[in-house]
């Protein structure tokens, strides 16, 4: 199985964010922890603090095989039409995954425009939110 | 381990709710699901229509051996500052958990007042949600 | 033919309340006036003050033979989404009713969170709001 | 007894317009109706498209032996200051009905600035609504 | 000297309306006691209840020999943007008159469209209010 | 080919209003450059500075041989719900068409609720936007 | 005298709670200070996390004894109209009572609806605020 | 007849202030102007830059023989709920005046608190402005 | 002990105001009233309709032996950042009274700047009100 | 002639998004539709995902010999105000196009912040939009 | 060189002041600093708590010999239309200078009036940033 | 000391955008004037259109020896939560400039996401601003 992770604004840079939000492990110590949790599976993980270079990279999904996608836009994911509108073009299943309790947090994070159009969201739960939102991919796909 | 579940208004309807929101298993479904999948964890689960007797509840697991909670408080979770303020007399570790994605939904549905005092919130994975919940609290007991 | 009507907080004290919003008559003559009315008819009242209640009368409602309801919930009318879901959960023809004019009064009383999924709402016309609905219902009936 | 129905823009199309909101009968067979269900009323209907035509109307009224009055103001309902201030020169008895449940469409037709001058409005019932307002008024005239 | 006085709806109904607000006199009286008070004025008085014939009549002031133009539009005041485009076609003086004090009423009567494209609002005097505004003109006029 | 089109209030003052935003011809220049432009069209303009008339107009349509409808409504756009409704009654392609750019005035001037029944809109292109209208009805209905 | 408290939901937990809000002390000390402080005055304490037992709590209190009601509805101050509409229902002089400072915390604890139909508020003072109440019911009593 | 005249901030400096709003003339200007028009009347002008001023003067004002009272009260026209106050502690005939057009300038000089309170308000004439109220306050008198 | 007491805008003026709000007490009243029940406190009364004046007293109380300080601002409670910032200046025990209940009047009455950096705020109980807020400030001195 | 066309985020998808508002062209479509209908314009067509690469390619067009400009900046439209103030450093005649009707979509959508500072929009037409706004910028071009 | 500062209310008490805003130097040393590091310049202060006086002090400095004026509002910053109404009366170059950074506060401390009608806004520096004033001050007469 | 400089869109065009706003000299004159103002400092200047650059290029600052920076990240400013986010990475002191007074223009330029996490912000003072900024950046190091 093939899992697409797409990183928006400055999660590039986890493990030196502010740390009661975000946690002290970096995208690698992501990575590995999702690789070693599924050995089965094929992460391929594209960050990138620019919205164009994301917008490229979900466009270029429609032609490759991936089975789920799981996005964490960071700041885009409040305000970005545009990433909307991209995500709305794959047919994969797609979760959206925020680290820190969004809800708890200043008011111009509250609303996500990119979940809206996503299977579902988790938030909260720091690095095992992937962890979380990979079974469901899985098992999705398993019922499906 | 001791899993308190609290269902708030209309989840006891599950099953015969609005299907392309809540998917056709009922409650006692969604406790064999999780009973099959935990063996190791005992699991309460408490509804009621009643925000009252909701929060008679939060207060009894004052004086339980409960490890972790499961919220899901249906319509009331976007009006009441009551229970709000009942879940944080509970130390434990809270988790809440809705059906279907509620960002996709009616805008009165778009807000909640019980998840900004819970550690995340799982919404739009059916069933599934409360299995990735489980494992969060599992897991979180594990690591702290 | 069987109607159920269910009243929300305050009803009780019909007969009690201020006058010129809700006239003299209580419960009881509410139900004389209803039950010399429609001879044909078999009503059941069902009033509480409690939301959760109220509820659980609409999911019993499920399992008896009921033609049609008559919702009055007073101030659980403008807040709660709870007992909006609740009703659409009832197949039976719905009608809302109010004794006084819910649009020539206080702001907070304008919207109808539960009337958006009943058949229609009749307002300000007292107790023969009450023989509207009931006729309405009767009608229905036997056009369809 | 006289009563005068008031009907605004595009209620002349009734039939014609959209059925799932309007039913499919026009005008003359809501007047066919009246007349067939209450013989005994005078039935004085007047419709126009044109706010001041609607209001000539009302302030002709003063000066006719009108009993009881019916509006369905349809598009300006949300919108008219001076068919608001019309009504209130008039001393009868005034019902406001519409024949879809306007709490139940878009957000723009929620509000009514012509019903909050009315005696009570009826939502939703179609034809039956103006029934029920008939009715209402021959009552109302009984007891008072 | 020629002057246009404009009324909108219901003020064809002076001396009629509710008095607290508007006073016993009628049209009538008014146009008396103008006549009277600037025997040398010329006084034009067009009313309709109808927003077209309004800015008709305002249209065809601009071929007459008129020296200024006095407004109350009534309930049209605080919503007809096509009143206020029409008004901005005529290079007269004008002003605009309410028999009331509009800021001492409800909230939809507090602002006004076509008020903005006049040199004045005098608000609140009755029928003293439109002496104000001939003199107002006549003393514009002199000085220009 | 028919097309009709339809002008609401002040647009028969073309040629005498704003210039900046309107130009200087009248509405007897558009009509010669239209039927200059497209010989094979018949074009009926009808104008009314009031809603009511226009709304009579659009249902008169309902029985005549038009192929397209162009309308601009002038100010009545911006808050006509009667106007809105009697558009859908039309099965015909319709166009929206503002001869000034509607996105770069005041901000009561930004809504269209007419706009949102039409084909599209056209706004900011003097007469040339009528023009365009033209060929976008002819082009529709060739491809149709 | 006999002095009726009213309190809503999580007011039983009273020491239990955030204590820079509320302080260390629970109900029973609350009432042990009323009474020591007011041997003279019958204290009846109702605490009830349940709306409807509220309601129906107010009711009960038109057949009894009771010269002075002092109210603190905890969450449901902010929402309840229900609440509001019952304590309209009882002609005694009613206060509301907040242990914290509800102008200094978070924005949905700002508005009261239950304050409005009390003769006054007292907010901030923690337990004495109930010793004001109570003297402020008797000075009333003296000098009616 | 005695008639004060409050003046609030920077209309001391009228002459001085921006011509287009305010005219050129000065407050001695307005007051030889006002004293030349009306022989008959004593004036009294309190102009002060400071709110407290203004109303210990609308205080003393209770114990002098003033008949009427004119109010400019500049920037403070729409924020100071203590002009307002103290407003309402005279019992005389009060009217507001503007020398300039206050509808059609910034939207923060829209609203009035102030003009709320008085008999009526009069904006957008100059100097003449003052000559209408005074005769206002005349002619009120004298029919009283 | 000596008790500040700052009053605002037209306080000067109780016994004069609208009763129905203020009660028929002066200022003098209610000083006699705080000097006869607290023989053992020395009252330090201050009122201007000042602002700065406010301000002033305020900041003078930093060097003056107090121990408390009761406070009163009128109109200005709802819109001075200042007098705000100028309260937190002060290291006393700070309380807020209203005479009238402030939450059941206009709704530009309904929010508190300065109540926000006070201990409390006691609203409704007229001239006890400063009974209870003096009674409050001895108390929390004994505890403290 | 040159006509740079500038295409913003996912119009790159076009014949892969939602047809029912974007048709089934792709963008080699519409630029082989576009050369086929004008062939003595040359094309300029720059689309990208990214705002940063659009806004560079605004700032080249200064020195290029380009007549006309057409924009669609895709979900950019609605919040970018760094395009507007690129745009604003064109001289040149500036249109901009959509192809689905942006006033019958969702509310985020209504709004256009680039639009504004262009001579006109075109919306809902589709691929003919763009041939309506290349006809817009050759007219304009011949008559100044 | 002239160079006048106004100060608004409450920075009489700088270095009393919440320190993590206003750091904790005087009034004093504020003047000390400015008079070492611009031994050329002859400051004025002028410090009041109220808005009168400070709107006295503007329309004075219009006879002096003044060149540049820096202010410092407090909170009236945010509310004082007259203050705004001074500042354009005075042809100087002004400056508003704030210790702490608004933007980082208290919503109610975002918007500033009075800043609209200055050449600039500096926020955030502490005495430095008064320094900085000065020099634009000084830089802009130089050049100008 | 090496100050790094961020400049967002657009501002690569200085000298060509709106003179009344900007000034007309460019990027080079401005580096040109902070080189030979501060011959002590080493200047960075990075410029980009690109929000997902200039997030790169803050974040490349965290391994850099930059001492203090200055950003303008023009229409980014008010709606870039990925910036705001990308600069709270920074422990440097930072300081926003505009070169124009952004509260004296549209009010969408009137909120900075970006300057709530700087120290301090400079508006209104075109170069200069630059000149101040290093200054302040300077001295605030000198004293740290």
């Amino acid at each position: 199985m093939n899992i697409l992770i797409l990183h928006g604004p400055n999660l590039n840079m986890l493990g030196h964010r502010e740390k009661k939000h975000y946690g002290s492990g970096g995208q690698d110590d992501l990575m590995d922890l999702l690789v070693e949790t599924f050995p089965e599976v094929t992460f391929n993980l594209f960050q990138s603090n620019n919205e164009g270079e994301l917008i490229d990279r979900i466009h270029a999904a429609r032609d490759e095989s991936i089975d789920g996608i799981i996005v964490n836009f960071g700041g885009l994911t409040h305000t970005s039409v545009s990433l909307r509108d991209a995500l709305t073009l794959l047919p994969q299943d797609k979760i959206e995954v925020h680290l820190s309790n969004i809800h708890a947090r200043e008011s111009f994070r509250h609303t996500s425009l990119t979940g809206g159009v996503c299977r579902g969201m988790i938030s909260g739960f720091g690095f095992s939110g992937y962890v979380m939102a990979v079974r469901a991919l899985l098992e999705n796909r398993e019922t499906s």
